[in-house]
């Protein structure tokens, strides 16, 4: 056991692992749930996902030990103003926010300073949300950022990172600005070029959205599945992490011009390089354990 | 038994995964392979792919009353033109090209006017290549496109079709301008902008690879797998089908930058309700059989 009493703020994906994960390790002495929406607590009360689900946050994070905000990153600075009166004395609160720098810039000015701080971000999930949502072995091999902020004791973040180790998770640490740069490229803009691409075919005349699903097996379809993550989480990503993602999307363009003018000159042998130089990358995740070599990643796979 | 004797010219992912199924399904006679390299009629030999695998396509298509081409687009013309004089009278000719209207430029012309030409693309693939690649299951509920040429008698397209069914596919016909804007949208840009977005990934200076490896959970991981698929069949892709590519590249970036615009300009409104319709697609695939509702697509799933 890790920590007496943890308090998560949020039931959604990340949280609802984040339980069934705590348990699994034995982690925590207690799970304390909450969420703003009345019908998310009551589904979570009728899996059983929490030992409590609490009406409020205010009352979650009472007598914890440590508060997770998983909130979308817009809401993270409302809640933290909300507990931050009821916060214990040395407790650590953390959150799972897909931007970091925000994250402290909206939740840090509410704290009092006898708590410890420890922005975080757990870098996995899957297209699905809700408490429904999820399941012990999400963040199993998968790496988790954290992000202390400045004057954190070591050993607070020593315990953090137990914990998160226990749920099966590596962790790493970073800076924030380096943190938000890193997931402008890994997460960030493949997102919104996903959204781009599915969009685009919604909206075609020529085409019809019932051949763009019925021929989807060439390639689109992987694009569906990371545009199909939830909106609001992926609204709040742009608009709080807009100076990386801007300048990722900027080179990204740079270069889809100077293939664009490839396939239009016919530049077959630039063209031939720039995709044969890509292979290693996927290689590397392979290696990595970060991905599986299963054709399709596995899907359907009868072999 | 459909065919007595179907010769494969190429021996990839697509032609062995059709020796696979044409033997599941007792489709044909015999199997000939061929392939231009030594060394992957070497491993066809080894694996026992084909009933039989001689060294040049002329050898191969030898009495055979269904010719596949099976290697790239580019290649197309070149061997239509080899062996062209020593297709059997009344055979059917067909090819498993990922663009239709390039290859018919190229192998109509070619082609004695006693042999039926039928131009086909199964969409279905994974990102490995080669002989070994191949696996009976390939085809099963995935789509082929045939566009039978002017003056193809009825009979022999239906019996095409009855083998593309017998190794599990759907079929459809199109004309081939259709199919080439089809393909533009469901596949052929989605691959640029995969391998776009891993080359930005890869040659960013302030992020390492390592870390876009470590870290490619988050979404990338997703592009890397279609952004690995064979360099020279993607090249001849984009070189083949130019005019549809460029149109809706075009439709991409202008999406693209409307929705950079909202990011810079903080339009938070804009961006959720792009990110809530293309939701929508996601569900018609699932639902139309085309991928797994699994999270991940079911990958590493322990649940």
């Amino acid at each position: 056991m890790i920590y007496q009493r943890v308090a998560l703020i949020g039931l959604g994906l990340i949280a609802s692992s984040m339980a069934h994960a705590i348990r699994r390790g034995g982690l925590a002495g207690e799970i304390i749930g909450t969420a703003r929406s009345a019908e998310t607590r009551e589904i979570a009360r009728e899996i059983g996902l929490c030992d409590r689900v609490v009406d409020t946050a205010t009352e979650a994070v009472q007598g914890a030990d440590l508060v997770v905000l998983c909130v979308p990153v817009g809401a993270m600075g409302g809640v933290a103003e909300e507990i931050a009166p009821h916060l214990s004395k040395g407790c650590t609160i953390t959150d799972v926010g897909s931007v970091k720098k925000a994250v402290i810039d909206a939740v840090a000015p509410h704290l009092p300073e006898n708590v410890h701080f420890i922005p975080g971000h757990p870098l996995a999930g899957t297209e699905h949300s809700g408490p429904r949502s999820g399941f012990a072995e999400l963040f199993d091999n998968r790496w988790n950022i954290l992000v202390p902020t400045p004057g954190t004791p070591p050993e607070a973040t020593e315990k953090l990172r137990k914990l998160w180790e226990g749920m099966g998770a590596n962790v790493e640490e970073m800076d924030p600005e380096h943190h938000d740069l890193v997931l402008a490229v890994t997460s960030h803009c493949p997102h919104l070029i996903a959204y781009t691409m599915v969009g685009v075919a919604d909206d075609l005349r020529r085409v019809t959205d019932s051949e763009v699903i019925k021929y989807s097996a060439a390639g689109f379809r992987d694009f569906t599945r990371i545009a199909a993550s939830d909106p609001t989480m992926w609204r709040d990503v742009f608009l709080n992490n807009k100076e990386a993602t801007l300048e990722i999307l900027g080179r990204f363009t740079e270069e889809l011009f100077a293939l664009q003018r490839a396939i239009r000159t016919g530049d077959g042998e630039q063209l031939f390089d720039y995709f044969t130089h890509t292979r290693a990358i996927r290689r590397g995740i392979i290696e990595a354990g970060q991905d599986t070599d299963a054709p399709d990643f596995g899907r359907g796979a009868k072999r």
